[in-house]
């Protein structure tokens, strides 16, 4: 791997065999670290070099990578975060999740950077880590319990130990099974709580406080910044005002009013009964106080409660998938449905948009006895069957695209890559389309979210109906996002912080003047080193695309009306701006240009 | 001409026929204001339909289409202006300048929203205009005076006027001549100067102070808005800090640093003495005090002085193109090269580049006798002769493009569509480059600066010496600063007002909802008019280039040591982006999207 010369320090990693029950130490060069980070970052530098591109992702020979980043536990700005890299059971794809709270801050607290899963264990069990060493457990008296249940048992036996769990969703293989932390703080989405669940690893835990603090370079220096960062986050109105008073489900109205509002299996974009199930309603009813990750300023969460229930979101995406999607109007049971979810530990979108398609199928005529739009009931109990693999439940734990084609009609899955779309129909957001279908991971808003231009109008207003011109601010997003995920911090940071803050403090922590524009180049990197590993996979430019409705069948009313995605030729332009063939394959030069012409060259040997 | 239905007024417009001596009142229709607003997007419609792309711009056919904007005089933030469009005896193209300063608001006063001048008077004189009507005065006892006198004199035949008025430049038919009002605001680069020079129309004076406020339709809403907006101007650090206290030559620095200075005619991109002549040494021994246009809360103006001289100014670019570029350190011979051009009434940039452009060919061996790099005395004697048309002067008259030609090196010449660029050297910056080649009217960093996103982040860091993937961000602000030149309000305001502030002013203004996505789209629409008059005016991919020293000759060192400018795949996916195909015309598709499928069709039947 090519890269500029760096006196960083090595990266220290402790690699875990199950199979074996072993650990040993490991190192990757400083080197490495300034090419890839962290986090996310890292992990894709990880499974591209362990070539988990030829590995089935169930299968014992996958691997769990999980990984703080550089900036988290420095006290940088919303930074206590770490992601967690292997191949999705979901999409096939590289796949990684990141989560606040707190496990990543404890993780590097006891002196590692990164932690590698290898193997499987015979019998379920556990991990526990602290700065002297392994231990293994016995999950007895651990496995079955729900994530709250799980993770006040491992309190008991570990105190104050910072654990990542499965649930039960995890443990019985559901495709889109979480990796939870702090209750509701999750690595969700692609399933690699069912990764962790098929290595029988109940949670990986982190014993007690460790003592060592991430090394910083320039203490007083990042103080500085910080304080500084931190005036920009509380200045900001989407950081200090819209997210701490909302959280994210301010969105519901908003996108609405838009007619982007994906409604009944994206079959419609306009919800009548949002009002309903509005941010503004779910303040007036639900939400009991705000909550942060530790030592954050923004504080989007909120514990809530429904129905004697108590727990903490729904965030927006959860409301449309388990409300909106399922043309369910009912916040009570929205609500409900999403903390089943949580204590199941398993992803609230693909639960949700995983039943719309139940209910359009219901509606054909493909699925007697199925549940109905509008049905609230039956989302709560569908998504409590799927929990515990009961009825139904035990087809939707696959999610849409594999339901859908079980049942004939694969066009109804709402998914790309087999990764179903969070709440935004790209019929009114053009842009959002070719965001989804360029994921490297699948239908995704966490990649990069046109919302903020074509909605917002952040960083800069674009024309939300507009075809081309927008793929530029799509890549940078991505880039950027990429960087945000590795570093790693919470990406609502970048609401008020431009990259010459995360440069600078990135600069202060390491004692290396990182530039800004280094910052994109090295998101560049790993966005192209994911796209070599999807290649790699098999995937092809036929998979970066979006289900049929959203191409052929025209929004029927509202705002957006009579559009569709036309999505070839901004997938043409999306192609040339990333310096890619129109196959989607980066060029030589480019591959040259980002240093990855090595891992290139591994792929090719190893093909 | 397509477009949604408006019950806007019919714009009330005045034309003058000098051949006649005549002038008599037209109007157009609500259709076209809501199509093309007014400032430069009425004079590329009205330019486009009186088929100017089939005049010499020099002859007594060209017209000068004076036009004020929807929000000038209104009171809405830096909103003072006007714009004037004709055929550009330098390049060719369709041309608007706009100018601050009180003549716009004046204009407006008297009830008209344009003004056209056709035809020549046959002996120099002037026009002076109010509510009243219009009167024809002979220009003996002004003509030949320079600016300041001839405003001045204007003054005292017309009291209270506001005036546009050519200097000795315009008069003797430099190319790159100004009109100019208020001293020191001009509508520059293009020679529009000279094209009135032709017409022997010495000034277009607004005589006295008329009545008539522009009619607001929701005057209160629009207060509330002004007011809000100015929080915004005065709370963001480039509006509030950058620019009142240091004025745009805070610059030399900055993009000195950036290895992005052009110097010595563009074979160099750092100078090794800017900081002889940057924004800090001019505050220091030059500036008197702060100015501002009227009205305007930003205040990025300056009173100067220099060996005993004073005036206005000199930008960014001027101290650039008079200093740098020729090699020159000496600020006080810098500022006084600048007063040379004001007081004659022509444009310091292109002035300055091709002096630049003279020392190189001495220096090639190619004008015996000829200036040498770094000659302050030459730089301020050049603009002299320039000015009353001595020496050198003459053939520097004609801007670099015919002088590097004539001489037989037209490669020396560092203009694009024979317009010189300003003070951004492309292989620093690659999108800059872009910028230049796709200006429709020549090199220009007023059609859009990506100085913002590569050098300043704003409003989002890009990767500058990155070839692909910033054409998007180029063309929304080309579109966006279309609808401001044509509102007309101040470029300045977008650092800290988005679209949607501007859409809230036009709404309060017409008392019509106006989106934010609308104000796109009609930029949009106005750049591609101006794409259409080029076309016709026999422009193809082939102009769309830059000089080849910018394509071929690496920086030779400094931070963008190395770089060369790769264009063409720059172009394939502007145009790809633009809706345009691969000869940069627009699609047929795209021409009836944006409503010019009936100004097209006049352009196909004349050919």
């Amino acid at each position: 791997m090519t890269a500029s010369a760096s006196a960083l320090r090595p990266l220290r990693g402790l690699r875990l065999d199950l199979c074996a029950r072993s650990a040993r130490d490991e190192h990757l060069s400083g080197e490495v670290a300034r090419a890839f980070l962290g986090g996310r970052g890292l992990g894709a530098y990880l499974a591209l070099r362990e070539r988990l591109y030829e590995v089935e992702p169930l299968a014992a020979e996958n691997l769990l990578i999980f990984a703080p980043g550089p900036l988290t536990g420095t006290g940088a700005p919303a930074s206590g975060r770490y992601s967690v890299t292997s191949r999705s059971p979901l999409t096939g794809t590289v796949f990684d999740g990141n989560s606040g709270g707190n496990w990543g801050n404890a993780f590097r607290r006891i002196g590692w950077d990164y932690l590698v899963v290898s193997g499987a264990l015979r019998d379920p069990g556990y991990v526990s880590v602290d700065a002297d060493g392994v231990e293994w457990h016995d999950a007895a008296g651990v496995w079955g319990l729900d994530v709250p249940a799980s993770l006040a048992r491992l309190r008991e036996l570990h105190p104050r130990c910072e654990a990542a769990v499965i649930g039960p969703a995890g443990e019985r293989g559901v495709l889109f099974a979480s990796i939870v932390n702090n209750r509701g703080r999750s690595i969700g989405r692609g399933g690699l709580g069912a990764v962790m669940g098929a290595k029988k690893l109940k949670a990986v835990v982190v014993a007690g406080h460790g003592a060592r603090r991430p090394a910083v370079a320039d203490p007083q220096r990042l103080e500085f910044i910080v304080y500084e960062a931190e005036k920009l986050l509380k200045a900001n109105p989407i950081t200090s005002q819209a997210l701490p008073e909302f959280g994210t489900s301010v969105l519901v109205n908003v996108l609405n009013q838009a007619g982007a509002f994906p409604t009944r299996n994206f079959r419609e974009s306009q919800f009548e009964q949002a009002g309903q199930i509005s941010g503004e309603m779910l303040k007036r009813d639900h939400v009991q106080k705000r909550a942060a990750c530790r030592g954050c300023v923004i504080g989007c969460a909120r514990r809530t409660t429904a129905g004697g229930q108590s727990g903490e979101g729904p965030e927006y995406e959860s409301i449309w998938a388990l409300g909106g999607d399922c043309g369910v109007g009912d916040l009570t049971a929205i609500v409900q449905a999403s903390y089943a979810c949580n204590r199941a530990g398993m992803d609230t979108i693909t639960m949700g948009s995983t039943i719309a398609c139940a209910m359009e199928l219901t509606e054909e005529g493909l699925l007697p006895g199925g549940p109905r739009f509008g049905d609230a009931a039956a989302v709560v109990a569908l998504a409590e069957a799927t929990a515990v693999g009961e009825g139904l439940g035990v087809e939707l734990g696959q999610g849409s695209a594999r339901f859908a084609a079980a049942h004939g009609r694969p066009e109804l899955s709402m998914s790309v890559k087999r990764m179903e779309m969070p709440a935004y129909d790209p019929r009114g957001m053009k842009a959002q389309g070719l965001a989804f279908a360029t994921s490297n991971r699948g239908g995704c808003h966490l990649r990069a979210n046109m919302l903020n231009p074509e909605i917002l109008g952040v960083p800069k207003m674009v024309d939300r109906f507009a075809t081309l011109g927008k793929s530029g601010l799509l890549i940078n997003m991505q880039n950027l996002n990429a960087v945000l995920d590795s570093l790693s911090v919470c990406k609502f940071t970048s609401f008020a912080m431009k990259e010459d803050y995360y440069a600078r403090l990135l600069s202060a922590v390491w004692g290396e003047t990182i530039e800004p524009q280094e910052l994109l180049l090295l998101g560049e990197r790993i966005w192209n080193a994911e796209r070599l590993f999807n290649l790699a996979a098999g995937f092809t430019r036929a998979d970066d695309t979006l289900p049929a409705r959203l191409l052929h069948e025209p929004v029927p009313s509202g705002p957006s009306a009579g559009h569709v995605v036309d999505l070839p030729p901004m997938l043409d332009e999306y192609y040339i701006s990333r310096g890619w063939d129109g196959e989607g394959r980066p060029s030589p030069a480019k591959v040259e240009r980002l240093g990855l012409g090595e891992l290139a060259a591994e792929i090719e040997a190893a093909s």
